[in-house]
């Protein structure tokens, strides 16, 4: 259902948002995000676009978050690489439809009314705050080390 | 979040399901759905191997539907093409996490439960049955003119 491009920008943003206000190199991202380098470039690239994400070139550069996790939704990183959009007016273009949409495509705009309401409650700290379970991008003894403390 | 092939083969299948037991000419599935006519054919070659509907070549020929309209899900139609997945175990490998997915992931699989959930209740015939309102595919002199009748 989400394409590749929106899992791997998740897991970019997600990263990002263990180092609020830090630079992450894009070595150290593609690592961490088990995301192929080149692709990863792109991802950055249309989050950078997006003005998730500020970006500092050279030694010492890498990626940082340009708002805290607290104030980032999943809805919003989605919109960024592949936006969820409802349906307003019918698809096929018939005039006599226009927003009194078939039941087709009521069903569609449902789902997408579904999934927007689903993520947009998210905020990036939400993922990263939890201190019991699994956390993103991270195995047990990589947890234990996080030191990063994120505002409830 | 649906691509432009979900969408496609949803309204070949829609127009099929007006037409059950019919064999419905491939230029015809084309110009009712307003899908190009190469995009459709391979469409039709996907529903096809997913045995949801069954063709024949030559002249008199075209697609049809393989079962009754009533029982043939929209979730049936969107796998055959472009299958919503559950995330059963972590997508980074982290053995760690296992099926004890992260707070990420967790939001990413609920939200595929509830796409199953929302598209495996509505058959292709809810979608044409409806006396009222607009119709898939139809504007309202085509509508005015179907005599298909769908068992409710």
């Amino acid at each position: 259902m989400f394409s590749q491009t929106t899992e791997y920008a998740l897991r970019a943003m997600a990263l990002l948002a263990y180092y609020p206000g830090e630079l992450v190199p894009t070595p150290s991202i593609a690592s961490e995000t088990k995301v192929p380098t080149t692709y990863l470039a792109k991802v950055l690239q249309m989050l950078s676009s997006a003005n998730l994400i500020s970006g500092k070139r050279g030694v010492g550069g890498g990626y940082r978050l340009t708002k805290p996790p607290e104030q980032i939704s999943l809805l919003e990183v989605i919109d960024a690489v592949a936006p969820i959009r409802r349906i307003n007016v019918c698809p096929l273009g018939l005039t006599d439809h226009g927003s009194n949409l078939c039941p087709l495509h009521r069903r569609m705009d449902q789902a997408a009314k579904m999934m927007i309401e689903h993520f947009s409650g998210v905020m990036l700290a939400d993922l990263i705050g939890q201190k019991e379970g699994s956390r993103p991008l991270c195995d047990k003894v990589k947890a234990a080390k996080l030191t990063v403390s994120v505002k409830k």
